[in-house]
């Protein structure tokens, strides 16, 4: 079976000059294996004729499909659809079905008149397939020539998305013959990278080459990944399942989560099985681990609320921490978490409590508390646990590495009380 | 004066398979641009040892400068390093400063053994100059062939930008005569990207074509960019700021900040400058707008805490909510917002506050109130106002405008009040 490749070109200069992180290419590169078809390039290039042009010639000469996103857009930076028109060799008529969709949009829903610019977002060159746009204005377009797919979309996240969901992948599906790609993911915590990599060396080696393992290290976790391909579903699911209980086993000690989630997943998965709620006061991580927690669709289930207690202030009128310890000992001290779990407990009403308090940086270090130090506690109204952290990185690594370790310890004295 | 280009291969099969965001790239560009350096292209490719060589030739033909991130890691997918050791004929040697940097991470910050893959973190190809790792063990690499410049760094963000910031980007300086690039970005919100355009098309249709601007929406904001390059330093900033002070003028109305600046940036200067203080009281943001502003250092000189009010319990219990509403209403009413702002006022003792309450989706919408619906509500003590929002996209996406809507309802208010 012929692997089919696809490359990724995605188009602006907002891209280039590094104002805009690019989200896209990742979303695209999941669904585009989910679907058995492997990107083998990327490619950022800016509203620059030449280099849209040379980078339709060069990814069509290494890939089957060429997926374009950006460069759609009404303003005038955005050149990408008449050139497309030019590559191949169209000429620009007005689709009727996305003439109707711009038009509902502008009328119905953001109620304003159209201008010239926006009628011309439902022009399209007349060689392509038209994939209509669900969610915006800019129509997809798809052409085919000598064999290889061109599919261009918007760089609006949620309507590449849409298009990708609805028409693309399926279509490709059709279009193409597929190998099955598997993949097994879990998640481990509190042990670095080659420290895990070293422990599950043999295991490694001994894998056959048609499964991959790879390891991702992510703010104090790593997810390690395997992958396996081939032509028959069953055998290469059996095979998998197989190394990934072996896998599973050698990391048990550090294991979160036997699935492709993340931490704030497991910690919901293990609340929900236990019927148990949760809430949290948070300090140094403002408000960080609630939102983690309730971007989680249905996480109200198990999620009652925080007390984000920034100021000293917060910390003693709300969750009742005593001004003597705040001015003998600190708001990063032990005795601080400790009382900032009781009071959150008993305000909140929760089983369970994860509470931070740290410096974070860049300012705000002292030579006892230098910028990274933290205090967690974690608890229940039987038992709170305290710990203290020390990390040495920049203010948005802090908190992200305070939230993950916080909602691990959490996980753990879950499963332990 | 000739331009220089950069090019910046990412390598790393967890990029194509998109398990990982590239954010490196973004930082790289940003930083490079404000040393006139364009980047021009942009490529990622997995630990496939053709394509990293391909790459080396390809980028090399494109630009002056090729910057290459990820594939240093000690484990056994990573490929770059003897890879680049055999692409410039050079053979593979440990440095002494790498080493005595790898032996001091282990034995003294993580205090554990090092083992044979630690030790050979501090290998490097003879005939390159070593870039030091102060932030983790990987060491750079800069190499130099007819003209053109190469350098290797690690993927881990913190340690490649280290490298950058001390090493590359200054030598980079001194190596090439550079142009001058002057940037101007202002914010608006509550317009969109299409009506801002039509609003400015006679200003930006006599822009001189050295300076360009760009549009960069972002959940109900957009940037926009105006861009210079020249020679002399001073003609260039006072053209642009000339052209960036009609800009200002020209979209007032929606001006949230006239700087590269976020909203939470914005809000958070305004506070400074009044001397106030604010908190949240969230419900369908879960923390996030709290998580928007503490992520800002200094924020405590004006951020006093936030009650995420998630369950109906918690809305009642600590933020004096009446039961009858929440029965009557429903959690997501201008009612409950209001009670929610004068509880949370008295509560966290603040000037001003911020209320989110909505449904994000993707469950728990009704024909009255579909995903979407949210009810924001900003004031002070003296006075509070509730407006209702419909936005119809995916939780996450919900959040965000949600969270930027709100903050900059609160910017209005604080200005007008």
């Amino acid at each position: 079976m012929e692997k089919i490749l696809a490359s990724i070109i995605t188009i602006g200069d907002e891209l280039l000059i590094g104002q805009v992180i690019d989200t896209n290419s990742a979303w695209m590169a999941q669904e585009l294996n989910k679907a058995g078809i492997w990107v083998n390039h990327r490619v950022a290039i800016g509203d620059v004729r030449d280099d849209i042009w040379n980078a339709l010639d060069e990814e069509s000469k290494r890939a089957h499909i060429i997926l374009i996103t950006g460069g759609l857009g009404p303003t005038a930076d955005d050149i990408t659809k008449p050139l497309l028109c030019e590559y191949f060799g169209c000429k620009m008529v007005v689709d009727e079905q996305a003439l109707e969709n711009v038009t509902n949009i502008f009328q119905r829903i953001l109620k304003r008149k159209m201008i010239e610019r926006d009628i011309k977002q439902a022009e399209v060159p007349d060689g392509c397939i038209v994939i209509q746009n669900k969610r915006g204005t800019a129509p997809g377009m798809w052409f085919e020539r000598d064999g290889k797919i061109f599919v261009s979309m918007p760089g609006v996240p949620n309507e590449m998305k849409g298009m990708m969901t609805d028409e693309v992948i399926p279509s490709l599906q059709k279009k193409f013959t597929l190998p099955f790609i598997v993949h097994k993911t879990l998640l481990v915590a509190g042990i670095g990278e080659s420290s895990v990599a070293e422990h599950i060396k043999d295991f490694e080696s001994t894998l056959p080459s048609h499964i991959k393992l790879a390891y991702l290290p992510n703010y104090g976790m790593v997810r390690l990944r395997l992958t396996a391909s081939g032509d028959n579903k069953k055998e290469l699911e059996d095979e998998l399942q197989n190394k990934f209980e072996t896998l599973k086993q050698l990391v048990s000690e550090w294991l979160a989560i036997d699935d492709d989630k993340t931490m704030q997943e497991a910690l919901g998965k293990l609340l929900k099985e236990k019927n148990k709620t949760i809430g949290t006061a948070e300090s140094c991580t403002g408000g960080y681990i609630a939102h983690l927690i309730t971007s989680i669709a249905g996480s109200s289930s198990y999620f009652k609320g925080s007390v984000v207690s920034y100021a000293y202030e917060t910390k003693e009128d709300v969750l009742h921490v005593s001004k003597e310890t705040l001015e003998t000992l600190g708001a990063v001290s032990q005795e601080t978490v400790l009382q900032m779990a009781k009071g959150a407990l008993e305000l909140l009403n929760t089983d369970y409590i994860i509470v931070t308090s740290g410096i974070m940086g860049p300012d705000g270090g002292t030579p006892e508390k230098p910028v990274g130090t933290v205090w967690i506690a974690v608890g229940s109204k039987e038992k709170i646990i305290a710990q203290k952290f020390k990390f040495r990185f920049d203010r948005m690594r802090n908190i992200e590495l305070t939230a993950n370790n916080a909602m691990n310890m959490a996980r753990k004295f879950i499963v332990e009380n």
